[in-house]
């Protein structure tokens, strides 16, 4: 087998990490802040589409789009199935990290590097993507690229999904999006994202890389609260229907249920109609994203903060009504898979509470991913981060993986990556 | 004397008071929700500003402006000092009510006919004013207008101030402002502002005008909260330091607070970054209104609120910096001003929460307020409402006012207004 030791990156690998990494590092950066804006079709995100491109063609990958707005670029024969597929996203949410997205698509060209490097010749074609709106930040749909090429989600909805700026997702990508590809998917065995880790279980288990078991089940609620737009001033408090003491409850009743059941709720979305200083609002709206290791436990909590904010709305005197966005149940990646990779990378699993575009294609064909530790655990901010060391760790995991997912058949003695 | 029944308007007042409202009625109103979006300077605003003249035309009352985008129109001796003012403003807060300003120019006009129509030659001039920007809601600082020619905010402050699109109130004015005017204010002897209650003290006595005796001191405080933003999916409760709890705390308390103290306090303006459902805030900053009868009890909440505020912060690991935008000490209205009129009206008097351009005035002349009453209390809203019949009230009380003030020098008797 050409890697020795399989969670340690080699010296050169971290650095054409970082010389890869520095191309894209200024793209969509926010220099007031540091963090990242890059949206679906934007100029930043249009700008590491045509970097993908220009990745692609310096290693001979010919780029294919799937009509939805995401890319692949391919080593090895055109017509062969059973590909194994790699990559992640490029956006952000608003003010987002570095890492969450791209580092999966840079990995995923440099392992690549490391296979050639190694005179690995897969019999399998390895095949990188970019999927288009992950985050959901700018069309409001999260995993908008993958749920359109699975079929999850219609054209004709998404075509008519509207930025804040009105503009229509149809619109943005600059065609009627083409929806699912059963043609194109059937091409692919297996699909493998690398990531970097959302929270601080690798820290805690001391090791740079861990394979997935599990995406938790997860949702988007709206809290519609309406009262009685009022003066501020002028108005006795016991007048009042105010729907900002109802909104204020929930967000501390949300918080208070997520911890006695060891979930996880947020309430980090707020719109206040007039949201005037000097008037008591007439409605405010609050988003809350609710996660939970088990279903049962995720529609308990929901229920719980629903009932919170409809027995403090009666002491308002304001409604609340409450509408599942988004809900997506746990998502167990494929068991053998994952169990396989663990042996392989001698790796730890974890579970992980976010969504990928992994769990939406993980219901089509066998699929897992690969975490890279995070040291202080932060995502979806400036402070995101991982060292380089730890993402050439995860470059040479990643190598590992594409090379044992990509030889067909396994030769003998290979279970155990003992030989290629 | 020319009325006979102090605080009842005649049929035909109820007349002219639908006839001219009618006239203003649909300018700057949201159809689907019927509230008004009657800015400083907006097109309707405009209309309105256009309208004043028109009806000034009518009257024969040259209309000059004060430099500052205030408008005065006057009947009498252009030359002669010891003018009577009253008047009030055009515009709205987002999504306001009808009566809220307008209520107090419409009636001005429609008292000045009643006044010749009984064949009143007033001995004074009297002057129909309207302020600019009394809401504070295109440019944020309340009474900007009167503020201007009073001197209490310099021209330029004022011509820096930006509205939300970035446009400065120089720009939208059209030029710079004049700032004070007290050759102007020198030529006025007394101010009385008509307004629509903005609460329901005249329902509780039974009676359709008041006079005001005071304004609540009151002001606002913005809550600029940092935390840490952070994956709202995978980051640990324990791991959070979110600043919409702390924000949520300080909702609910300060609205406990106020309670405490028979005082008003409102969140009733968020603003959250990034606000994005999937996203832990890095900041959420809240606006504190807060008013109360005296200024000591002010400063107690302003001060119980921060201090729970900052307690809180310490138990989210966040951080909390408050900032007094703007503070209006006690405006105690001129209380002999105040009896005499009350008596001649045989109204009840009534402190008032609300800021008003006669606050600011009320420290330059002496200065009064009457009000129409309001049959929910409700302001600030598409709800705001008061009857044909009160507003018709309200402009032969406001005729006689002016009549009495507009009388020089006082004839022998006129004290209790018997003859005329």
């Amino acid at each position: 087998m050409f890697i020795k030791n399989a969670l340690q990156g080699a010296p050169a690998t971290t650095t054409r990490f970082r010389e890869l990494w520095d191309e894209i590092a200024p793209i969509g950066r926010d220099a007031r802040t540091g963090g990242y804006l890059r949206y679906a079709f934007g100029e930043p995100e249009r700008r590491l589409r045509e970097w993908f491109r220009v990745q692609a063609e310096r290693r001979g990958m010919p780029v294919t789009g799937d009509g939805n707005g995401n890319l692949f670029a391919r080593w090895g024969d055109p017509d062969a199935t059973g590909a194994v597929l790699t990559g992640s996203h490029f956006d952000s949410v608003p003010q987002g990290g570095a890492y969450d997205g791209p580092l999966g698509i840079v990995s995923a060209f440099l392992a690549v590097d490391e296979l050639r490097a190694a005179g690995v010749a897969p019999d399998r074609p390895i095949v990188v993507g970019a999927f288009v709106e992950e985050e959901g930040a700018r069309f409001g749909v999260p995993c908008l690229g993958s749920r359109l090429l699975t079929g999850a989600l219609t054209p004709e909805r998404a075509a008519g999904l509207r930025d804040a700026d009105g503009v229509a997702f149809a619109e943005a990508f600059g065609d009627r999006p083409a929806g699912a590809r059963p043609d194109l998917l059937a091409g692919f065995a297996t699909f493998v994202e690398l990531h970097v880790e959302q929270g601080r279980a690798l820290v805690d288990r001391d090791a740079p890389v861990a394979v997935a078991t599990a995406i938790w089940p997860h949702g988007r609620w709206r809290f519609d609260i309406t009262g009685e737009p009022n003066h501020a001033g002028t108005t006795r408090m016991a007048d009042r229907r105010d729907p900002m003491l109802t909104y204020a409850f929930t967000v501390l009743a949300a918080n208070k249920e997520a911890r006695l059941r060891g979930a996880h709720a947020t309430v980090g979305r707020v719109n206040v109609e007039p949201n005037a200083t000097n008037a008591v609002p007439s409605r405010v709206t609050g988003w809350l994203d609710a996660r939970a290791a088990e279903e049962g436990t995720l529609a308990e909590l929901v229920e719980a903060v629903r009932a919170k904010a409809v027995e403090r709305a009666r002491r308002d005197g304001t409604e609340v009504i409450v509408t599942e966005e988004s809900a997506t149940p746990l998502v167990g990646f494929d068991a053998g898979l994952g169990g396989r990779l663990a042996t392989l990378l001698d790796a730890p699993t974890l579970p992980t509470a976010a969504g990928h575009d992994a769990g939406v294609l993980a219901g089509h064909l066998p699929t897992a991913m690969l975490f890279v530790r995070n040291p202080t655990g932060v995502s979806h901010s400036p402070a995101e981060s991982a060292t380089d060391a730890d993402c050439a760790a995860g470059v040479t995991a990643l190598a590992r993986v594409l090379a044992e997912l990509a030889a067909r058949p396994a030769p003998v003695g290979r279970p155990g990556g003992a030989t290629a």
